[in-house]
């Protein structure tokens, strides 16, 4: 079974591809747009998606690519995210100069990174990449913040560990597919869009608490393009076949402008851990 | 007066400044706290901060901060957004080998930087600082995706204007200030947190609709080190002196954990354009 996730070899969304399918192989992607190119081409069975983090907040780029295509939600992965502060081996925290990883790792980070003086800040496009920069170019006074199973990975020393400023730093993934698969499902994904009107988010969200069904998740997020007209995405805790959510997006629809099922699948249950293996069954896609 | 902005003169945080009271003089400050600090200490009498873009969505760091903080919204601007390609003078499109940016200014302009073959991009702290680092570095082969004024400023080349993928590309501000001014207020930004029951925003929200008060914009966001816990950020059509939405935000605490009125203000009326004029009156903060 391969599994396609943007990011270097030890960035957290292959680790949440090895934490959801231990057997999977991970197929490394540059972008989240070549996660859903590999899985409508059929280079890989399935993929992996960041989508909302409990410090960070949601990853909207990839709501919008989900609206943009037409793979299903089929899982759902929550992973603990642990930064941890990596070297070349040799490399003294009072050398660091540069601290290289995503501007979302280096936000979660913000406290304990203030507290080294002198030191320079620098984004890139995630965080095992960072580390590979520093692996690659052999950077003396440079650190990267990134999993520990990146330094695995690239063979870097962990200078700290655990520094993220909140302990519940969790990430929440969705797998996709070529094909839904709704069988155990207890959790419903929409996405909707809703006349500029007073009332109407209030009259939409009727439909779910007048027959008892949660929402777990309600976001707005601009229209693209339009100025200040918002969609809403919403996670329903029933599965898209039972009736009373078929009857409830029913009647969403009389009040919407549009309605989108992104998928119904079964809810994680915990949140798991990256693994620390040194060597994953990982390798580079083929671009 | 002095108005606090993040980033580098010719930051478009610089231009919503100045295009909303064109006598300012802005005060380049180096992150998002650092505003906060200058308004705090006043070392800046306002502080202006990019909360929302029509094609990105919310910056949500700097919702966090306006909790974290005490200071009151006092205004809204809403600012054309109008991406230029830059370079030192003489560079050609075709020479170009990298493109320096703000990854949300690289994101808006996707697709016509993916019509640049062989060009890698290059993730800034400000739309601006890249086109200083052009600068002061003298990158020949390099390009940065900035405001005209940054062009200005820096004095450099327009390779290209109007590269955005959208022509809708709004930016929206809040100012903040020391003091509450409620004069002329006609909005209000709220922030509330709710219990994980069943119902519970359904049930905020009615005492909105139930008031004919219109919500122009609600968004959710996780609690930071919370898993799964929302805050919601509400802005209302009413000011907060309306005996109306002091009832609602009176019935809102009823069912909520917690509200919190961020502040009430002049909603913006008209979207202005970033000037380029190529000596503003900018310098730098001490830090």
């Amino acid at each position: 079974m391969r599994v396609a996730y943007q990011g270097e070899p030890g960035a957290y969304s292959e680790a949440a591809a090895l934490a959801f399918d231990p057997g999977a192989e991970a197929v490394a992607c540059r972008s989240f747009e070549d996660v859903f190119r590999a899985v409508s081409d059929g280079g890989a069975a399935r993929g992996i998606l960041p989508m909302e983090n409990t410090i960070g907040g949601s990853i909207h780029r990839n709501y919008d690519l989900l609206v943009e295509h037409e793979l299903p939600i089929v899982g759902e992965v929550q992973l603990h995210v642990d930064h941890c502060l990596l070297a070349l081996p040799g490399v003294r925290l009072e050398d660091v100069r540069v601290v290289h990883s995503h501007p979302q790792a280096l936000a979660q980070c913000e406290r304990w990174l203030r507290g080294l003086p002198n030191v320079e800040l620098s984004a890139v496009y995630d965080t095992a990449g960072g580390a590979k920069l520093i692996r690659d170019q052999g950077l003396k006074d440079h650190a990267a913040v990134a999993s520990i199973r990146a330094a695995h990975v690239f063979g870097l020393d962990v200078l700290s560990r655990g520094i993220q400023d909140f302990d519940t730093n969790i990430t929440r993934f969705f797998v996709i597919a070529r094909q839904a698969m709704s069988e155990g499902a207890d959790k419903t994904t929409i996405v909707f869009a809703l006349p500029s009107q007073p009332g109407s988010l209030f009259r939409a969200l009727s439909v779910f608490a007048l027959r008892n069904i949660d929402l777990t998740k309600l976001e707005s997020r601009p229209i693209r393009g339009r100025a200040w007209e918002y969609m809403f995405y919403a996670d329903l805790a029933v599965s898209r076949d039972d009736v009373n959510c078929g009857r409830a997006l029913v009647n969403l629809a009389e009040f919407a402008k549009w309605v989108r099922t992104l998928g119904t699948y079964r809810a994680s249950r915990e949140v798991l851990s990256p693994s620390g293996t040194p060597e994953p069954r990982t390798k580079e896609a083929t671009p």
